[in-house]
């Protein structure tokens, strides 16, 4: 089969791939996939993954051990685990240490004409909800696993730094709770894709902005993370949703004087993100940049690399 | 009036001091002092702070607005707030921007015979609490303040690095969960004074404990942040309770990778503090070093600073 393959000499389309062996998981036909920021990392070496790359996708199951999911249209949680472990029994499978991810690490990825996934980690797709709409559904899951960390209140006010894929799904997630929430980016076309609901701010301007409760980095740069620090209010939260290799020093004492809580963020969960997409409440179709056959996956690698590219897809 | 103060030349014995005016506030005598590993960084410069040093303290109300507080032995918090700015309406005055912090910031400390702060810092020392308990209500309140921003369960497993003044009574105050809690030091002495309920181990050994849900840094030391990061299992939580300046980049990928919680922590509340020493639930006068007057105010902070001294208190 054809496939989007991250090899020792970096990716290529390989059209000569196996097809998966079901061994007691589901084996699912891509419908469609999405390239995320990660995935262009891995091609740069983070993690050191080799495989078929791809963790966003929405597909349709043709084998699985349980008969009533096959041809179900489904999304799927990346992180396989072992279930058996002291970290699945509680409670935290995605921290499983034994744990296989999906495109990432130690498993093969999406961006095939087959992919293959344990049937407990797949979510039926409400039929009201189109393919463009369900391929977001793991990054809108990490934009809702900061409210499954922080309780943003109604009152809040919340700043959103860096407003590429994931930022712009973060501000949008949040601003449902009804806190006063504000996207900055410096990208005039990237601030122009916020909806009503989030106040767009230059770059330039975010040191106006008042001191704010909950501030999330998802910039991925050392100056945007130097900015979240310091506009947060004492007592406030700082969400890392973004990794940063800092060049110099990160000092703590200002989090101990001023009490603030830093909070790493990863994945989140599908079933919540399924039904914000599934009621109308965050349509993130205006995000997707571009549409590329799996046949020019090269291409659609380049197209994401981009400067202001947000979602590029991929179609069997 | 006697009193051991700071000035640019460093800290000294003043015999001269004017005793302080009510100006509104409350003025208290000084029953008993004691010293924190803050006034001897603020004797190193931190903070730029001048004037009478000490907020460690109990004492007896000689003049009040409210009548009914002359006579009363009292603790008081440090912070005094301006009470009307967003923040202190937030109900966040211990973060106040425009505050003063006894013997900190802008007020003159307690180390002195008579000491001033508003009758809203006050409280009420309780009958069977001795001065020799009560002087450690201010940082018996700030091992509490962790229990207000964590939420520490009877099942987790904590582990408290650095076993100082502050580590001694955050591992007492932890234990009183029910959760299973390590204390860590290199000394043998400061172990050796934890009670039953905490477990001590040696700092080589802190690699074999197995990760926490919690983590303390008590510590003040890079290697102890450092060491304390490692601790802690993915989703736990790190509590800094010690400033540290780092000689290298801290970076805060893992976090995000393991979704740490890392959250700074600083001034806790009196009340609770109180109860614990009034129910007999923390003990801290094995902590005692030693006693000075304060008229060897310099002796009894070169007692505080030496090598394995917990805490040094001051009689006036």
């Amino acid at each position: 089969m054809r496939g989007l393959v991250l090899e020792e000499a970096g990716p290529r389309v390989a059209e000569d791939l196996p097809l998966p062996r079901a061994e007691g998981e589901a084996v699912i036909r891509l419908d469609l996939g999405g390239i995320c920021a990660t995935d262009l990392e891995l091609c740069r070496g983070y993690m050191g993954f080799r495989g078929v790359l791809g963790h966003e996708w929405v597909g349709t199951v043709e084998q699985a051990p349980e008969p009533s999911w096959i041809g179900r249209r489904v999304v799927g949680e990346i992180n396989a685990a072992c279930g058996s472990c002291p970290t699945c029994r509680a409670g935290r499978p995605t921290h499983c240490p034994h744990r296989t991810v999906l495109g990432i690490q130690g498993r093969d990825g999406a961006f095939a004409e087959r992919l293959r996934l344990p049937v407990e980690n797949l979510h039926a797709v409400p039929e009201g909800v189109p393919d463009d709409a369900a391929v977001f559904v793991e990054p809108l899951a990490a934009a809702c696993r900061i409210l499954e960390q922080v309780h943003v209140k109604p009152g809040d006010r919340v700043v959103v730094l860096g407003l590429g894929r994931l930022g712009q799904l973060c501000a949008r997630v949040l601003a449902l709770t009804g806190a006063q929430v504000s996207g900055v980016a410096r990208s005039a076309a990237s601030r122009a894709l916020l909806p009503p609901s989030v106040e767009a701010v230059p770059a330039a301007e975010a040191l106006d902005l008042p001191l704010a409760d909950v501030v999330v980095d998802c910039t991925g740069s050392p100056e945007g993370l130097r900015l979240a620090g310091a506009r947060v209010r004492p007592g406030g939260t700082l969400v890392l949703k973004t990794t940063v290799h800092l060049p110099e020093p990160l000092q703590p004492t200002p989090w101990v004087i001023d009490e603030i809580t830093v909070i790493g963020s990863r994945c989140g969960p599908f079933a919540p993100a399924l039904r914000l997409l599934a009621g109308g409440l965050v349509d993130p179709r205006p995000l997707i940049t571009a549409r590329y056959p799996l046949a020019q996956g090269m291409q659609a690698l380049a197209a994401a690399a981009a400067p202001g590219a947000l979602k590029v897809l991929l179609e069997p």
